[in-house]
């Protein structure tokens, strides 16, 4: 399928007030190139194998094949990834017609919070909470895959 | 799983007398790195998702994870692989209580033709057929994904 997103810089924590749900990732990559992303994820002790394509021109539009996998294989595949896990916390918010994704990063890329919104459409009209920054879709350096090399805090 | 298997040379088509399977492969790698490869299979119109790990230091045994995947899914990911798809016709062969998996090569890499046998342990004997040549498990040029990027016939 492919995925259309629109990626937001956070302002405040706000966010958390309204969030409905609350989900623990860690994440690791068999292979980061944007080209060919593989992902192994473990939300909520369920393992999720992910592969994702090149973006589109706008960057919002990205290939993505997901399948659940057994979450200890989840971790064996976790401990062949390139260096650099990803750990963060995931909260949903509902605004208008959709569902936010807000994501606290932790360890080496904390003080990094990024809001994902999936849509329908590249042209979608979204509804944005105060707490909702700088447009970053296209910017590779906030993709999980970039971060995983090249850590927040060592910006 | 651990995967023990010793990969031959092999020196003429006598193989082919003795094969009770044959089936045609095309597969890709969404990563050729030996320590992390992804590959995606279509063997007999089905499909198969495979990671490996890094091989032991006798270069017998490696970490091997592998689902099957729906067909059409599979010929998506193919597209995404890195350059290099390996076609090859597998044949099987059994040979006391081992079964030799003998792959005939072609395209780029047409000329190569390599038997594989899976072990239970490193240490096991094995009985040889009059057309299985020298020993390659130890060389890393005989990886599929090694010829993915570096075809037999540029050798």
């Amino acid at each position: 399928m492919i995925e259309i997103e629109r990626k937001y810089l956070v302002t405040s924590d706000a966010y958390k007030q309204e969030a409905h749900a609350q989900h623990f990732i860690a994440q690791g990559y068999l292979n980061s190139n944007p080209e060919r992303t593989v992902r192994v994820r473990i939300k909520n002790q369920k393992g999720y194998l992910t592969i994702k394509g090149m973006s589109s021109a706008t960057g919002a539009s990205r290939f993505e094949w997901e399948h659940e996998i057994p979450l200890e294989e989840a971790k064996v595949l976790l401990t062949l990834c390139e260096s650099g896990t990803i750990e963060k916390t995931r909260y949903e918010v509902t605004s208008g017609t959709h569902c936010i994704e807000i994501d606290e990063f932790h360890g080496e890329n904390s003080g990094l919070i990024l809001a994902e919104i999936e849509l329908q459409d590249e042209n979608e009209t979204i509804q944005k909470p105060s707490w909702l920054g700088k447009e970053v879709t296209q910017e590779a350096k906030y993709y999980n895959a970039y971060l995983s090399a090249h850590p927040f805090r060592s910006w």
